[in-house]
């Protein structure tokens, strides 16, 4: 996501860099198809890229409900269809918005709404009206915006599960898609002064990643360790009830990341363009394999054996370390890049168990801490990228969500509690809190 | 779908509204770039479309195995396999052409084939081909339109599980695919007297989730409740075996809506088809999440707990609610058009339940009372509806469907029978009809 | 795949048919979209067929755990991941290099990369890259072939469960996806003798699923069976653990096929390549519904009870079958392969047993025979082909992998051993080799 991602009207466009309408047009009047096939080639990456972005919404579904307990699975799909559902709703309301105020409000004149603030442009705009709403459908930015913006809040769902209560987290998310991600991303994405001091954060790192890290590791330390979790000083291992589902939704998630990344390329209208977005899918895939096999080879040295969870795990840290910078690495550098990010979370998820953080799905090591490493690699390939700068951003970001993450996650504690009781949490929050299991006819082991 | 589904040839082509490819053509002789762009994103939309709605095939296989008993899942996933197969078998080889009569007609002298009808133009045809083609490949065309025809039959299995019989059960599919579907659908989609009177329906909640609906609501009354569904005048609860399989086929079906909904436009090739392509999926999305929002909430206001199944059927609900009119609502209207979806489906379940009607997967709320509201709600934001009318179509094709899935539903129960026997139903359809279980190592509670 | 897959240099690449630069760019000087616009539709039908392909990674992935018995899953899991994940570095390494020696060798004066050998062109080439590039992005390309060598790894994963170590499998999986995948393809799609000859195959009948079938055969055959699977001259049926999973990836697989055959047309950028693709999705998806019902009403007639994993494997069956020659059949035509295909299923499971082939997904039947099959049908509806040409094609590729597959078990069993002990095998690998079951919860019947 390397431009502003208003779809700024047409006087702000030919500026920037890299957009290509220009050139491609040529001279000869009368044939607009140039500048139509732009236009339709990127918003076709924004619609591409966003339905795979909203399939890794399933894919974090299937990777928390594989790896919680069975008695906890209902619950965990509750919680992932519903702020998905919630992102949907107050991000179109309120945190679009926030993270694009000049776009916006720039559109307002041209925009039509039966309901509501208009994000999409009228029904049937002929083609003159490409000057007006700059190099792409708003619609379908507004599409793939919305689904980075709930990637954030699925991020934190699996790091406090298994005890968090359902409407304190929905919550929670609320405030998150509609505030605070937005706020922040418009540091950056929205053009403003993480932007304009030169921090790079291709397609979000920092941006999505690390936010909903930093969200998730201060509602882990608010909430508490899950009990029988840490007892006399030893960590308990707690296995996750279905390794398929989880496997399952490591693939969805590769598979959404090509959206993620690719798609942050915000054009594919030219050759140079295509030409990038295939370079970013290229090294989207490399680093994840090389997490993945990272966290393979390393569990098999430490361990003796190698373990599956973290394998995955791996493969989704390899893919946020290279989410900063999936474009200007060639195909080694990224595997590389990747492959710190399976090493980290190998080291890290033991380390957050010595300070008793309980993450249940392993969320902090693979979105905080591959997200900061991802964000700092960007200076390795990108000559463009200052370390300061990056550092500055991480800290400036980080200690904004934790801020106001820790804000709210304490006035819903203080205010309607945010952990089940004690005989709740035992039974399992499916057959407490909704009465449903998840699989009622496997009896349990 | 919106404009006549058929390819028709040039000459007609150019007197339909907005298909655009006279505006952008421009009078310089020699260039026919632009026509061909046309062309191919016309295609690439209905490809991209028809991969998503097929993967709705897996959609409806993963819900309704995760909503039977463990007893009877491999009987539901052959059916959903079985079922998908024959629809693209008898689609091709009767429907399409029952549906699209004049178009293929029309195409004869063009088309090529070793056996059988053909509905694909010949391999590697020129660029001049555009003009006997019509404005997107025919080939693209039939994939896309053949998913619908599918999505139709699917609709049927999960209502009828648990009790149906394989071979009827796929009998009636075949019936439904090549006539029952294709004959109602031409009435609409084929040009006939409902697109005549003015009927809307985008992208069918009524020419395709309806029918699926009504076809299943007779199969449900024939066949009657399962053994012990209603008992002593009070419902008995029989919970699903795998929620995180639900819930994974609800994702699943969303995603494939982007192309239900998103490929209905049937064109992309202007900047003003790609801005109504983007508008779309936002208005899908959103419809989405109102409709799992809306049944989160009322399940919680009405029985104090969160019902995870009806946030399912709440979204797909949602989505059924906007199909038939994705495009012209603002992102607020589209939300409250699927709120409403999704309190139909939590009221029509146990009102269904009390006329004893057992819908096994709760489709018949989700794909005919959602169907019946998305098509009336097309007068809200579309000016161009007719409530008569919409009320009008809504009536013929129930009419019509009733009629002709009651004549073959009654046949088959003389013939062959359409029910398990007593013992076959409580023992489990996957022993007793298949041999074959499908958890055989997962002991039932 | 019908043409040279390195990407050329535009000098080549004039003399190629079908490509049809030429014939769509028209002599209007300074107008240079449609050159543009080619590239870039080329380029997105190599990014959309490689992410549908890579998702069949995890369609491998689904079947064969929900194919094993629960006390193998979590190790299945494990190599379907690893086994990716080592394809993508390995071929990246070598396997690439030394499938398209030539295409490499030419781009290495245009080609930047910070390690490693470079596969990618630069950031942000201009329009004018496209006369060094060819007729697509180099990236796209190796992103699109990357996966079809994954493919080949997945195939072998299934037949060899259950019994073989984890380590020397994915050492295996290296030899093959470095030397011995690109080396025969090279034959074929690099340009080699094979294609030289006249042999056809289309998207990898032969050059994948074969190959991927020859190495597991070999793998099985030196193996030797699982304990208890062939007793008292009688074979014991060994049923999958979960057929929702094996269903899922069977659909997966599905989807991943019409990238996997229509991303194989190389090219979208013009009328004649886009409706060729779209024939293509269209005999895809008939020939595995063709594979599919074949194999439902054989095992009906043969055993009077329909059999779901038969109709699973009738439909891969069906998708492999059609791979060699996706685009000449009629949709008819596409069918009836494709049920041919599911026949040969239904019959070679049993085949192989009585030969105490010990194959536990039926990967050889899909893969290999159905392979072979398909290779050998190209005949029926490409009047191109030569029936010499297509056997020769078939026996050299298999000698070929035969002998090098059985060198690389043969060095690994007498090094390492590649069977894991009998105490092991029982118990299950996912506690004797992993530490972890895939569903701890879940006792066992």
């Amino acid at each position: 996501m390397k431009l502003l991602k208003t779809l700024a009207p047409a006087a702000a466009l030919i500026a920037l860099p890299s957009l290509g309408l220009a050139q491609d047009d040529g001279p000869v009047p009368g044939v607009n198809a140039s500048t139509d096939s732009v236009f339709i080639f990127n918003s076709l990456l924004f619609l591409i890229g966003g339905f795979l972005v909203f399939w890794m919404a399933a894919g974090f579904a299937m990777l928390e409900a594989g790896l919680v307990r069975s008695k906890n699975v209902t619950m965990q799909l509750t919680k992932n269809i519903s702020l998905f559902s919630l992102a949907a709703i107050f991000y179109y309301l309120i945190g679009y918005n926030l993270m694009y105020p000049l776009g916006t409000w720039m559109m307002d004149g041209i925009v039509s709404g039966v309901w509501g603030p208009g994000v999409l442009e009228a029904v049937g705009v002929t083609a003159d009206a490409a000057d007006d709403y700059g190099y792409a459908s708003t619609g379908s930015d507004f599409f793939f915006q919305l689904m980075f913006c709930a990637t954030t809040a699925s991020i934190v769902s699996g790091t406090v599960a298994e005890r968090i209560k359902l409407w304190p987290f929905l919550i929670f998310v609320i405030v998150l898609t509609a505030i605070i991600y937005p706020l922040q991303a418009s540091w950056k994405w929205g053009g403003g002064f993480l932007d304009a001091n030169g921090f790079l954060d291709f397609a979000g790192s920092t941006v999505v990643h690390s936010v909903g890290g930093w969200a998730a590791l201060v509602g882990a330390l608010i909430l508490g360790p899950r009990i029988g979790k840490y007892k006399d000083g030893k960590v308990v291992p707690i296995p996750g009830s279905n390794l398929a589902l989880a496997t399952l939704g490591t693939f969805i998630l590769w598979l959404g990341w090509f959206g993620f990344n690719g798609g942050s390329q915000l054009a594919m209208g030219t050759v140079g363009d295509v030409a990038d977005v295939s370079r970013i899918f290229a090294n989207t895939n490399t680093a994840a394999a090389g997490g993945a096999i990272a966290a393979l080879i390393l569990t098999q040295v430490l361990y003796k054996k190698p373990d599956l969870t973290m394998t995955l795990n791996g493969a989704l840290a390899g893919l946020v370390s290279i989410t900063a910078e999936p474009l200007t690495p060639s195909l080694g550098a990224a595997t590389l890049i990747g492959a710190v990010g399976g090493v980290i979370v190998v080291f890290a998820v033991p380390f957050l168990d010595k300070l008793k953080i309980d993450d249940v799905v392993g969320a902090i090591p693979v979105h905080l801490f591959a997200g900061i490493w991802g964000t700092i690699a960007v200076v390795l390939t990108n000559p463009d990228a200052s370390l300061f700068t990056q550092l500055y951003a991480i800290v400036v970001v980080g200690i904004f969500v934790v801020v106001t993450s820790a804000i709210v996650w304490y006035v819903l504690k203080i205010t309607m509690g945010i952990r089940v009781g004690e005989e709740e949490e035992i039974n399992g929050l499916d057959m407490a809190e909704l009465g449903m299991e998840a699989y009622p006819e496997f009896s349990k082991g």
